[in-house]
């Protein structure tokens, strides 16, 4: 299963709002297409939306005649615009799309043809990037866990995350290859289950003993069983070491610090946001009320009913144990480990 | 509406399970029906259990012609035993079942008849108990809520978990009276949706503004939303002020100490067990996986998933702020305060 792989000049994709009920795959050329499956959720998860949009910038520009590079530009900077106004939290999907600007606007090629194929290069590259990251995350990460672990994961940071195989649950598929993992709590994470539907689904074909609970049960499991580390992935991880990720990642975080439990963030550094000071500057979605009244189409709230749906909450820096990037385990004080990723230029 | 109530020999409901999309109601003489009931959820909410099984153990005994009370007795405490095994954690079921058979232990009828009306009077004042205590912890908690508040609260411990008015929507919509309530913010309490199907759908019928959210969201709003109180009902309060609620309960008072919210417990003292040193010795019911898995009878969850379904959790009492009862409000610390209710002697 690839989440989102290029194929042939088209970006194809499994739909992730049918998961698990139906495998359906769509292939497109129409970056608009993309920005519509981004918005949906068809294709959700910090990374995975990161390198499907870079992909989107390029197919915007991929088949056009165009007179001349500075016309393609055009083209290409307005589905940009377009494409980093799908979602507004999670940061891979800009640094995807300012990896293809930059590109463009560095690029000294006078040639549409020979501009493409840059563009195309650098939407290869981040794509091959994120797959290498998704595997250093594992390892780097799966070297926190414990023999005979018990972990607890919150929404969807698998391979259907990402374009390679997740991030948290990357952690803990390798964690598991190396037979440290005993079994994993998915929390549902509502409204949309991904945990329910897609974390379950995964750890289920990988073989990995997982038991569903509802996102409120997490306090009650923490408390009562045994619970060895919490792993989550992110959305965007602040310059301080603040991280938005999936709404119910908060809560967890504080009620694994209060029962001793470490809590630990795996992302890509795609995912950090070196240019947002902290937590709360970060632009957090909301969703339409629906995804919170209705289930699978069937209303399952009271008619009437205002409805407020924030799509992800921050966690503030001081409850995370550990933020495992594919450059390595970062420790607090986040703000000082961060930098130092950033200590190079910023591509 | 009357949740549970006694009309003309017989006991009538609404089906809280078909709520908010059908209004429906039974009519029953039978008490395995009763039972049936209240494992179902039919009839939920603590003091509602405790009244329509204290009517239960009655109508067991109703109608058959018994040779002897010692007859009418057998056939009593088999039913009572039976009613007591509907679900373990919530208290007043037991304490109304007590109630019926401590009267038909110390009773000196000699004539069945006699014990009869006996028994349906304890019943029927124990009924008549919970509807006073519900206006009176609306009285006492209303006292607690500023001018202007926000509040928020968990599950439905409302008119519909009682045969009054409630117990933290009383005090709510006592509170909206005296105009002192600005909105609340209703948890939808997976897995049953008691928040987004009866609290959401009782505070539109008093005409309070309710704002629908997923639990894992309480804590962004306690974060970043002015909330002044949190309230919430209780299943069972241990003798030293430990809460066992609705699952997800314990999340939201970490959340809102946190966040120096006040937490308040609203609850008749026939939710408290001072046979119950501590909230750990309380028994949790485990509900059955498909109450995770599906939702109105559609999956949601990945085929083959296990799950792990507690109804309930347990509070420390370091993170509750004060205990709203009938007979007044308890502050910490509880361990005395709750003895002071029990001076004298049990009934």
């Amino acid at each position: 299963m690839a989440t989102v792989e290029w194929a042939h000049g088209k970006l194809r994709f499994i739909d992730q709002t049918r998961l698990p009920f139906e495998e359906v795959y769509v292939e497109t050329e129409d970056y608009r297409r993309i920005g519509e499956a981004i918005m949906q959720l068809q294709i959700r998860g910090a990374p995975a939306i990161g390198v499907a949009a870079a992909y989107g910038a390029f197919l915007s520009i991929a088949t056009t005649k165009y007179p001349s590079t500075t016309a393609l530009k055009s083209d290409l900077f307005a589905a940009i615009d377009f494409l980093s106004r799908t979602r507004p939290t999670a940061v891979n999907l800009f640094t995807g799309l300012r990896r293809v600007r930059h590109t463009a606007e560095k690029s000294q090629q006078s040639s549409v043809d020979g501009l493409r194929e840059e563009l195309f290069s650098e939407a290869r590259a981040f794509h091959k990037e994120d797959i290498e990251a998704c595997r250093r995350i594992g390892e780097f990460g799966a070297a926190l866990i414990h023999s005979g672990s018990i972990l607890l994961t919150h929404c969807n940071a698998g391979a259907l995350a990402t374009s390679g195989s997740g991030t948290a649950l990357a952690v803990i598929t390798t964690a598991a290859r190396q037979h440290k993992v005993v079994k994993v709590f998915a929390d549902e994470t509502r409204p949309l289950f991904q945990g329910a539907r897609l974390t379950a689904w995964e750890l289920i074909r990988e073989g990995i003993p997982v038991v569903l609970i509802t996102d409120s049960s997490a306090g009650f499991v923490l408390a009562r069983e045994k619970v060895d580390a919490v792993i989550v992935g992110a959305d965007r991880i602040a310059a301080n070491g603040d991280v938005a990720n999936k709404i119910g990642t908060y809560p967890l975080a504080v009620l694994a610090r209060r029962h001793g439990v470490p809590f630990y963030v795996a992302a890509p550094t795609s995912t950090v946001d070196w240019t947002t000071a902290q937590g709360d500057l970060i632009p957090i979605e909301e969703r339409d009320a629906r995804e919170v009244t209705h289930v699978r189409g069937m209303r399952i709230a009271a008619e009437g009913v205002a409805v407020f749906a924030p799509a992800f909450d921050v966690t503030p820096n001081e409850f995370v144990t550990a933020i495992v990037t594919e450059k390595g385990v970062l420790l607090p004080p986040f703000g000082e480990t961060i930098a130092g990723l950033f200590r190079e230029p910023i591509p």
